[in-house]
């Protein structure tokens, strides 16, 4: 039997997640408070995080147990499917083995809510009520607002104003989840009113949403707290679960991989399914090509500095050290909107700095030719940001042709692409831009750089 | 622990199809000749069907063999996940067990996947290298665009011109995996021709999309058949893998169901889910209440006539006895897009005659109602089609939940909403309609009904 679907019992779904902190090369810098740019304490987040979860952020346990509660949600939909992509590899000619996560049935359609219902616990156990949040393209707005119509409790969204307006069915799917959706920049805020009165017409931006939820959390009195879809550790926490149960079920057919990819925003889609792998080099010796693929619009690991900046354009968040493009930096308009961020989890960053792992960075219109390609062959439609990771499987697949080299390819596929169709429409119409950015345009956004 | 999610081993997959013609509780009765009324003979189909799939329609074994090639692409999402609503039992407060059978994840996003492969697979082999066929609000054109790409054919559909104009995406779903999608009524068709001649401004039907379909292929010389997505034979057969899988599961928690519920339009993810289980009625005599949900705004079941029909507009179809209201039918413009035909499958239909299963029909707003209380309980944004079965396998529950019993009833997902969601805006908003017809109108569409 050809098996193309490697499911994995439910009695086997892992009951706790990996943490890479001890199994890091070399230490992380610490976080620096914005304002005084002195290492920040933990008492110094509490204003918009609950405890437990700036205690993961900080934590050295190698293994952290996943609660009952969050467990029994997590299998509404886990363990995800891991595939073989037979047809793909028919179709490349290639003799690599490719094998893919299959994130995209999740309820929120990504890897997404596999923090929101872990931060939507933990605050509830606190006693928070309402969690705020941003989000730009909806999917983390979607994976959070699900996850608090699971615990019963509010959540606001704060909406890039542009994607709110072009974007309706994304703000309607949050809504159906009871989200409380509102455009950004708002008048509801201080951070939203200055960055109206400086511009009433502007699109907003991620780094503006995140200074207006941030600040509606931390102004709440602690009725409500503030969530992050990617970037923090404790993100990349939570999102390991995909590759502990990727390593499981290839384990189940004897293979393990040689190159490991995903696509890489904030980084942590990338985490989850690499992090669990990286003893297997570091520790085993075992030799693992980590690709963390990002689109050249905007090239955080391939052309960032390595360097302390801010997560926001209102310098709301702590300083940490990391890949960035500058906490200014406005990417180009491209459909993949997860991968639109100027910089990258700090776990990340030191293991591409360390050498540990490498990036890649894509135009527009090869990824929606190996979207094209996924789809005709394995079936799924995937979301532009997954494409990234299909390029590069694909890409690898080819160089293994060349070789002769029966690789064995293991990718994340984030997400479906059910709400980009009209980014295929552009692609399919030839109407999609490949942006390559000038040297200029990325030395000016690096000078905002905060000398630290 | 608890155990949301049921799984199947792929090696456990069924491997064959079961054919219910033998067990059911008395013979059907031909198909007619839709020019003669006489009986059918098997080589009237062969313009349009292939030979394999002629035999299949008529076929009295009592499981039919799955070919290794469509087990391979079955493979890319099979088996399904059944799943035990734990989370909408606790909402309802019922002590009702509630399982539903996950189709929504397949890579065409429903169940028509299931026999679009098949039907693409036994023309392939003969041969063929083009299908043609009709779709309303595209689940089925999608289906087949996949099915067709799979298998390297080319896929032409006829899609009703209100769903082409008002839903793009839908459209450039089917034209990413490859379909090549037309405007219904058209001028490639002699029927199309006549249909815009009368109307020039017509907003197309599912009936004329049939006709362009139907001779599309009738008149292409041998290049290219006609398939469809429901009501016949062989369509349903395909579809009995959903019943068969849910079976194996459930066995393995020990469960088995007291009620079955599909959402009607055609039929077949109703019998896809329940056919399997009518053995057990029938010839082991478990009380198995077997519920079909159709919308008011097409009351087929609940409403219509047991009589020879149409299947469509222009009368190129056999006559079939079945329920009908008639093929001149036009259902209002409801969202549940898929259930909106006139007719409904012979088996089916003769089931229901003979009391073995029973129907019911739910208006929109509570429909939604339901979808919107599955969301926030499961997780999952399901399409108003499946709608219906979440609304009645509520009110089961909720009957239990008066009487006190703890029945097991099993529904059927038949598809996501990730393509609907102006209807769930509609539905947030208070927008939407409510639709019961009127006698006079049933008259008057049953009057069209051909005297046999």
């Amino acid at each position: 039997m050809t098996e193309y679907n490697i499911l994995l019992e439910a009695a086997k779904m892992p009951d706790a997640w990996y943490n890479i902190i001890p199994d890091l090369p070399k230490p992380m810098d610490p976080p620096l408070h914005p304002a005084t740019h002195q290492p920040l304490q933990p008492s110094d987040l509490e204003a918009i995080f609950p405890k437990s979860l700036i205690a993961q952020e900080m934590s050295g346990e190698p293994m952290i147990s996943i609660p009952g509660e969050v467990m029994d949600i997590y299998r509404l939909y886990r363990p995800t499917p891991l595939r073989r992509a037979y047809r793909l590899e028919k179709m490349l000619g290639t003799p690599a083995k490719i094998f893919y996560k299959n994130e995209s049935v999740s309820p929120s359609g990504s890897h997404k809510i596999n923090t929101s219902i872990a931060q939507a616990y933990y605050n509830k156990q606190e006693g928070v009520n309402e969690i705020t949040t941003e989000t730009g393209a909806g999917q983390w707005g979607t994976a959070l607002s699900i996850a608090c119509a699971m615990f019963d409790m509010k959540c606001t969204v704060y909406m890039v104003r542009v994607s709110f307006t072009q974007k309706p069915y994304r703000r309607i799917l949050m809504q159906t989840y009871g989200g409380n959706v509102v455009s950004s920049p708002s008048d509801t805020t201080e951070s939203g009113r200055a960055f109206l009165a400086k511009d009433p017409d502007t699109t907003g931006s991620l780094g503006m949403a995140i200074s207006e939820a941030v600040e509606a959390a931390a102004t709440s009195g602690g009725r409500a707290k503030y969530s992050l879809g990617s970037v923090l550790n404790h993100v990349l926490l939570h999102q390991t679960i995909i590759g502990l149960e990727a390593k499981e079920q290839m384990a189940s057919v004897g293979a393990e991989p040689d190159v490991v990819i995903g696509c890489c925003g904030g980084g942590s889609n990338f985490a989850g399914i690499a992090f669990p792998f990286v003893p297997d080099k570091l520790k085993n010796g075992r030799d693992i090509d980590f690709i963390a693929v990002e689109p050249t619009a905007c090239p955080t690991l391939t052309r960032g500095l390595y360097a302390y900046d801010f997560g926001d354009t209102a310098h709301l968040t702590p300083l940490l050290l990391q890949y960035t493009l500058g906490h200014q930096f406005v990417p180009p308009g491209i459909h993949a909107g997860g991968l639109r961020y100027h910089g990258v989890a700090q776990q990340l960053a030191l293991l591409v700095k360390e050498g540990v792992m490498r990036a890649v960075a894509c135009h527009q219109n090869p990824v929606f030719e190996a979207l094209k390609m996924f789809s005709v062959s394995e079936g799924i439609l995937a979301a532009p940001e997954s494409g990234h990771a299909i390029r590069v499987a694909i890409d690898e697949a080819l160089k293994c042709k060349e070789s002769g080299e029966a690789k064995t390819i293991l990718f994340n596929l984030s997400g479906h692409g059910h709400f980009d169709m009209s980014a295929y429409d552009a692609y399919l119409s030839n109407k999609l831009d490949d942006f390559e950015l000038d040297q200029s345009v990325i030395d000016a956004a690096e000078a905002m750089i905060p000398k630290v």
